[in-house]
């Protein structure tokens, strides 16, 4: 029994009853929404409240009405952590009298008890207000005195905006209600918004022989010359010996085969430790120096599983499945087996000391200087469980990263990103199509997934050669790798074997023939055809370009060709267009249907579009716009528009 | 810290985060939908459990899997009163152990070891069941044993329907996780799924004199003959003196006026007392009793607001809001006055005894024999009254009806609705068009609204002539009655206005000129033009045919003219087509578009169409049909069709 008169609801965001958080990064603004209303016919307010978690006390932010109902307002976070919010709406019986007041006064039927009844509301906020005290005092006396003879100066009073002003700082709250949920928002690092990722095999910087840390160093310069901000290395921890693979996932290794990193563990040691044949914990730390020397996180693989011989099987039987046979159970998913790989059992009873251990690894590294981790197979271990995890270290240091690798259904992939990971891989692989890419991306970029789901898009990685890329030459790579930089601010290549368009493939498979997860490979990574400095350019337009270091501001626009798609991303007064060819082999033009109305652009005005990606400069008029893209030059084009631009709220509010 | 390893989210139906129930009658299903996962590749099983409230234990239904991770299951609720739904989902390791060996053996891989990890779940199952304690135990057994020798014959028994039949049975749900929401049903009488109202005042009933309740004993019998459920009758009790509204909600009463009914109490007693010119409580009671045994309800109006006579001023100022000069302060929206009216203040500091007075003039009449309740303008009383008010209701009986006349905005229509409402007005009175009929409907019965919202359609109201009727002649009126009477299984009508063709209005209102809500007016029930016959007719219709008794079974179809109206509903295997014209000016033929697969008609085969309006009967063939509607005569046909039905399950999951 509660004598509450205003209703809060159809809150926007929040995510599953507000169980998990939406996203943000430092800088950025939580636009929030939500039905409020009163019974009957009094005036309301409203506010948006947030703080900090750890701070006590709530900021308020008065919304506005917008319209059906419907409030809004918003706030910007400014670090990383967590931040809280909530609403509150309250009736308003100084602006419900007021607005009486003034239909009264039109139709001539204000009256003395009229503004007598509006003195009694200002002195009781004489009662609340501090400084202003005097103030509203003498204005409610004021309001008395005039009801008893000028009415008309009496309305003018009331109604005046000085009144009015002052009123609206001392609300009368006693009819208020509290929104019964308290939301979250998790704010990470800039760099979990914006992110170009680079993933290597440090054994292959060997030159042909199994290479180390140490002669990884010289490819630090390379990778900092492309532009990526992370570079990421499959485990680095010593590898299996029992059951290793051999080259093409081979049952049985050859003397002198390296086995697949995954297979985490032998007796020189397990997760905290450095493959000794890649140089050890030494080299290792010597190389993340480096690399932030120049400007590079390097991401760790979280892989939480090990070979047979990793020293947990003989120290913890307890955190394994054994078989009747006395064996320990290997990874299977019938037919196929994975003999070189032994899961955790998540059911064990011991399973709170496994998890701690699990954590340790993570604060192990995190010690070494890691923050970001690219987490191998998520969904194949209990969603509780990272949803502990990645809040336990965030609560140590909300700068970690999380990434998630996982290939699988959609509603586990969302439930990963709901409970905590910072950025999730996604079927962006294997969307090729002008309808698959909008359909796929105006699901996670305009839908409520674009609250918690950050795409990261990988062009390709050691387990996927897309058929696309097998078959399209060059130019299919090109396309690729301007896709996943431009349609989302968080993308990843698997290198050299991308730059150098390797593009062999196991027979009818979407797998590299000879991969490099089960040998050392040579790579000449000079190659004149090599895309290296393509990549370094495109790089350089996303730095350049704060439109495109965002991923929720995509926008798709018309074209008159199935085979081209052209999308854009605003940012403030940067405003950039993508157009690019989906056909890899024949010449594609397109009339593009340009967004003149909310570039702001002036009906029958000239603007100039400067093709970021080709050096072109041109002129265009109105909407309609023509573009050729050939796959022998260039299949893609980035323009930016240079034209007064709208503000961004005035069109991105009912979205 | 919790090692769960399912997850339940996505919820349907699932009002505000679990805030309201769901609505139902007794003998309705509730399905109920979720997405339920675990982490890798076990099997996994799932649950809906329900209960009624009062029950200490749960029935448990197994749920389906759909697709895409949703599963589903339904249950029936039996009687009026509170259901509780929630979910449960487990890892199933003996599916898991079949799927997977049932792989191993298919590619000869299985061995004595995959056996015995089965005889060892069977085992453990052995350990859960009582009296198949013994079989399991034997089955386990002869795995083991069959395990050694032969496999083939261990995998047949481990395949066998009858082991998995009897697992089945005793689940291991040792990894599972119970929903963390238990939802609710309100499950109301059936007469608030399927009801006919006719609203009546009483006082008309003298022939042009002051009527009284043994006066209108006589139009009892009437109204049944029309086929109605409910009579509601407009507030009975004594109506105030001062300020008493006259002819035409003229401001002056002239002598003998008798004042709107609204305006309730004067010195012969308040909202406990029938007004004596009515014939006071004894004639009342004497009307319910007549009435209900001719099969009629009587509904009664709840206008919680006070005459300025009503006896509550005096005895509870503390209820009512006074003005600095002394005086009470009457109902108001600037520039409009309604003094003959007072309204509670609910901010008063004594609202729990107000709501106490309030919720005892409803527990007075339950105890008059009154079950369903007509509130006036609920959504200007706090949401939070009402919701407490109903639920204490409900709580002493739960055969109690509260239909909400709330015409307001849609958020607080919804809003009384989801807080407990039966059932609600619409805005079907200002939908005439085919697109405007066609989005409110699909927005009312295929959206969530269709669980908590039981639209309630009023072709007429003594507050509202709409437009429609006033310039459409008698075709207007028979449209309006049919579009009531079967795109809702509730509706009602304010006679004998409506079935009389009263069109006559205040000049460019769409109120009622001479509105006898002002005064006593004289009716001739008898005249020859009366449309008693046919609501009579369409009263039976709905009566006799199943489909017509639920509302959110409606369908919309297609026609080739937009000034005709098709749609369906279909109940087990009784099938109704609705073809309305729109046009009561001319006439109008349309094509068409019979949904034959859903009717389950084969391809090119006849069959029989029963117009149970004007009585034709017709043979179709295939999709596309014409209907002449003409105004002159009947411009609507209620097509019953006969032919073999699909079962209703088959097409109405996915809506």
């Amino acid at each position: 029994m509660e004598n509450k008169r205003i209703v809060i609801s159809g809150v926007y965001p929040e995510i599953d009853c507000g169980l998990f958080p939406v996203k943000r990064v430092p800088g950025e603004k939580v636009k929030v929404q939500a039905d409020i209303f009163a019974d009957g016919h009094d005036e309301i307010m409203a506010a948006l409240l947030y703080r900090n978690h750890a701070e006590n006390s709530w900021r308020a932010v008065p919304m506005r009405y917008i319209a059906n109902d419907r409030w809004a307002a918003e706030f910007t976070v400014e670090h990383a952590g967590i931040f809280i919010y909530t609403l509150e709406g309250w009736v308003d019986h100084f602006s419900t009298w007021r607005k009486d007041l003034r239909k009264k006064w039109e139709t001539a039927q204000a009256g003395q008890t009229d503004i007598q009844i509006g003195a009694a509301i200002v002195k009781a906020a004489a009662g609340r207000a501090g400084d202003d005290n005097k103030n509203l005092s003498l204005l409610a006396g004021k309001l008395e005195e005039l009801s008893k003879g000028d009415i008309a100066a009496a309305v003018g009073l009331a109604l005046s905006p000085e009144l009015f002003e002052l009123m609206k700082l001392y609300p009368d709250r006693s009819i208020f209600t509290r929104y019964e949920k308290e939301l979250k928002v998790a704010v990470d690092i800039p760099l979990a918004n914006f992110s170009a990722w680079y993933e290597i095999f440090p054994r292959s910087c060997g030159g042909g022989a199994h290479g180390t840390f140490a002669g990884c160093e010289a490819i630090i310069p390379e990778i900092a010359r492309m532009g990526f901000d992370i570079v990421y290395l499959p485990p680095v921890h010593p590898i299996g010996i029992k059951a290793r693979k051999g080259k093409n996932n081979s049952p049985q290794a050859a003397p002198g085969d390296p086995g697949s990193p995954w297979a985490i563990g032998s007796p020189e040691g397990g997760h905290k430790t450095v493959n000794p044949a890649l140089g050890g914990m030494e080299a290792f730390g010597q190389f993340v120096k480096k690399a932030r020397q120049a400007g590079l996180e390097v991401a760790m693989d979280l892989a939480f599983q090990c070979s047979p011989d990793h020293p947990y099987v003989k120290e913890h039987p307890e955190w394994f499945k054994w078989r009747p046979d006395g064996t320990v159970q290997f990874a299977e998913n019938p037919p196929k087996k994975y003999e070189d790989i032994i899961p955790f059992d998540f059911e064990t009873p011991s399973w709170k000391e496994l998890w701690a251990e699990l954590k340790g690894i993570v604060l192990f590294w995190m010690e070494k200087g890691i923050r970001v981790f690219r987490v191998d197979n998520p969904h194949t271990k209990p969603f509780a469980f990272w949803q502990w995890l990645i809040s336990e270290t965030m609560k140590i240091s909300p700068d970690v990263i999380f990434l998630s690798e996982a290939f699988t259904r959609p509603k586990p992939m969302h439930a990963l990103a709901k409970l905590g990971f910072t950025q999730s891989y996604t079927y962006f692989t294997w969307r090729n199509s002008k309808t698959e890419l909008t359909d796929y991306f105006t699901e996670l970029t305009a839908t409520e997934a674009s609250e918690y789901f950050r795409p990261n898009l990988w062009a390709n990685t050691p387990d996927i050669l897309p058929e696309y890329l097998q078959f399209g030459g060059r130019a299919a790579f090109v396309i690729r790798l301007v896709l996943a930089a431009t349609l989302s601010s968080n993308y990843g290549i698997y290198g050299p074997a991308f730059e150098l368009l390797e593009n062999s493939a196991l027979p009818g498979r979407e797998e590299y023939l000879d991969s490099e997860k089960y040998e050392i490979k040579k790579w000449d990574r000079g190659r004149p055809d090599s895309l290296a400095g393509l990549i370094a350019h495109i790089n350089r337009i996303r730095r350049e370009n704060p439109a495109l270091q965002k991923t929720n501001n995509l926008r798709f626009y018309g074209c008159d060709n199935d085979s081209v798609i052209f999308y854009g991303k605003l940012a403030g007064d940067n405003a950039i267009l993508v157009a690019a060819s989906l056909d890899p082999f024949r010449v594609q033009s397109a009339a593009l249907r340009v967004p003149v109305y909310e570039l702001g652009i002036e009906r029958g005005r000239q603007y100039l579009v400067h093709d970021l990606l080709g050096g072109d400069k041109l002129i265009w008029t109105g909407e309609f716009n023509t573009v050729e893209l050939d796959p022998r030059t260039m299949p893609a084009r980035i323009f930016r528009v240079h034209a007064r631009m709208r503000r961004e709220a005035d069109f991105d509010y009912f979205m």
